[in-house]
């Protein structure tokens, strides 16, 4: 059975840091269709997000933001214990100031995604995705990025907002659905050929070979790519291209 | 002659910053009509920028954002030298953050008066005007507020924006117009009472005394009342109930 | 049987932060014998940590350094997941930093007692208390301070540190020996009173009232006063009155 | 007349922070003999600062430290206008910082060397350079670097502290002696040769060759080798060589 006739492809991107540059986000934003802006708390200074969102808006890249725990020395790769009052005001923050950039570029903000430590946390703590998604809703931002049979997507839906779930094509799935853990060897998909196929078969059955070999089911309405590897342009390309031969249209969510 | 039937009183508010707390927020919003936010660059939390425009809505207070070089140790009373591109977009950063927050809580954004070094800067440094008035007319803002008489406020008219001319009641000026330093004697006006009389001056006749006695003239559409002073809530009273009693009506600019 | 003839009263201090104050610092150090001084990373700019190990050494008050997870906004108190590698390091940076203000000033860094969340989570935390002490050991500091029977105060020892055991008089104890929640009714002893009935029990005793009234088993080389309660310094000074009423001599630890 | 037998090469290191990495460290201490370790200021987080003094070790390079305004989303590459009473303390304190690392390791920290803005400023502004060079003495450290005739290298000698004149290899000077401004063409001298040739000039004969081609007398103990540049490892090779080949040893200031 068919499943998706589309499909988005997202990266993190804006992620330098005043004289420290990462990733090669012109290079990623030729082939991905959302665009996840770093709002300032674990990267991106103002100078870095106008200029970020201008390369999208240039591409035709939709915009969203990507919000952080505020964690620079950290990148926003540790878990912090904030109460929920605390993280609704921090991610409304970060998407205003986002939102502002985009505002003043004649963009309009098509989604938000958090980031890093924030995004594994509010997978499974339903409690601060909730908190997440009030300030979404809150900021006038329809859409909600989350991972695909999170809690965060659950909180998504409970709060009005058109929930996008996510899959990943260059990372290893577990029998059981969750992630492969990046300290174990196979976790993370190196080979652009093969986060190739991960994406088609997403995209086209709803389903991946998990890491052992099992056939598991994967539902996502966007894929990402990791955008601070430093093949991430080749493999952005690679899949746009399988899933495209596919017959897979690479496009934003309605 | 009669000057102004009407005057803004505007004190600068949210410049707590988690555990620390500075000001009497409540107490100087029952008396102004113009409030500027900090916006996180010098002082002002996500939760306390939030908090603080609820305060000012329930008051009925103009909102305004107050943004600052990013000096949070120094409370962003060091000039900074900053080039213009980077200046322009951390302002528009900091305005989009304090809007974001104003629009969820359905307040339009009024106004933005730059704090500290960057206001005394941009009050000399033309081109760093320029950048801030780019900056609030990029951000759909439409006032902005500056020293009388000095470059923000023409850099504000330059840019098509409303300039909003703040002089001060509580702070002594020079017989040729310039604040007196704060390291002199004399220079901070701490009696109510005092501050009330240079108030009324200013607003009816366009005039004050200025350090020594002459008679200087003032032109001012706003008074600042300095809201990090003990005694804050007690001299915004004073300088509004004289200003009423003496026919000029407070209010934020129309 | 007579405990202690001594003990030891101590109190963070230098939590200001730039323009923000907090706490009676020099009311507080008249009657504590060991300060613990915020690092820059929850609290403490330069300038105020010279000037607090100034106040201290002019009242004869044992220097310590009081460091946190980096965590400005949140004041230290929000748990941080990092790496052990990270926060030995972070540990050293920051007793480092006050140690050199101490040798400037003539004064030897006599102990480290962890802030906040990072001192919570060391005392359940074994592998966390265990970087902590590393660090400890590595910065030449003789002396770790810790929750009384925690795993901070077991790594102290195991790193050949002298283990500090710390006890709270301003602080109710549940009867299985943790402190009650703080946000439980009676979890803060406000009563200067009350606060040295428990200091001179727990000293002379070793042994504490309960919350619902049993005894439980306390023991302690060293006995905190929260220093950024409006009250410190009058129940520093009441703890320390009582002490030595008692015949407790009040010292910083051997 | 044969002016040194023996020069000091030295390089800016560590500056890289948290996840963003910057410059070929390990590349360019195998041809430098002094380190100037970022403390956390402008860059170099706790991890960075203790591995880039590890690897200072192993290669028998004298570490010193490179303190900097506070100012992380500059680089510190932006003046900032802070008291005296500020800027020692904060010098002081990334003194102190990297000083416990380099104890902790087993070696003496050598000297310090201000970043960037500081430098800059404080080779022309006296009293700014008199507290960096308070700071350095009151830190126990012997060596202060400051541009070749300038307010700073002065005030280190008036402090009782050595002064360490610093003239550079791959900037062009000026025939007043000043260095070219980095805006202007030839301001920046990228091939290794013709460093190695302007290297030898100064230390062997005191004398450079400034833009436009008048020879200039340029005194000095030490040349910077900027190590943020792709080539910063083959330009310090190649100057390395050029100096022992015309009899120059390539040490640590004695």
């Amino acid at each position: 059975v068919d499943r998706a006739q589309r499909i988005d492809l997202n990266s993190d991107v804006g992620e330098s840091f005043g004289r420290w540059t990462l990733g090669d986000d012109a290079g990623v934003l030729a082939s991905v269709s959302s665009a996840n802006v770093a709002c300032g708390f674990h990267a991106g200074d103002p100078v870095t997000i106008q200029r970020t969102i201008e390369l999208a808006k240039a591409q035709g890249v939709a915009v969203g933001a990507h919000p952080s725990y505020p964690d620079l020395a950290g990148f926003g790769r540790r878990s912090m214990r904030i109460s929920g009052a605390e993280i609704e005001a921090a991610v409304m923050y970060q998407i205003a100031a986002v939102a502002g950039f985009a505002r003043a570029l004649g963009v309009r903000l098509a989604h938000v995604k958090p980031h890093g430590a924030l995004y594994n946390d509010a997978a499974a703590n339903r409690p601060l995705a909730d908190a997440i998604a009030s300030a979404v809703r809150r900021s006038g931002v329809e859409k909600l990025v989350g991972l695909s049979a999170s809690s965060l997507v659950d909180a998504a839906k409970h709060a009005g907002l058109r929930a996008v779930r996510e899959a990943f094509c260059d990372r290893a799935y577990e029998p059981d659905g969750t992630l492969r853990d990046r300290s174990l060897p196979g976790a993370v998909i190196t080979d652009p050929e093969a986060a190739a196929e991960q994406a088609v078969s997403i995209a086209l059955r709803g389903r991946a070979v998990a890491y052992g070999g099992d056939e598991i089911g994967v539902n996502a309405d966007t894929l990402c790519i990791h955008g601070d590897t430093p093949d991430a342009a080749r493999i952005a390309a690679a899949v746009r291209s399988a899933l495209q031969a596919a017959g897979v249209a690479v496009a934003s969510p309605p």
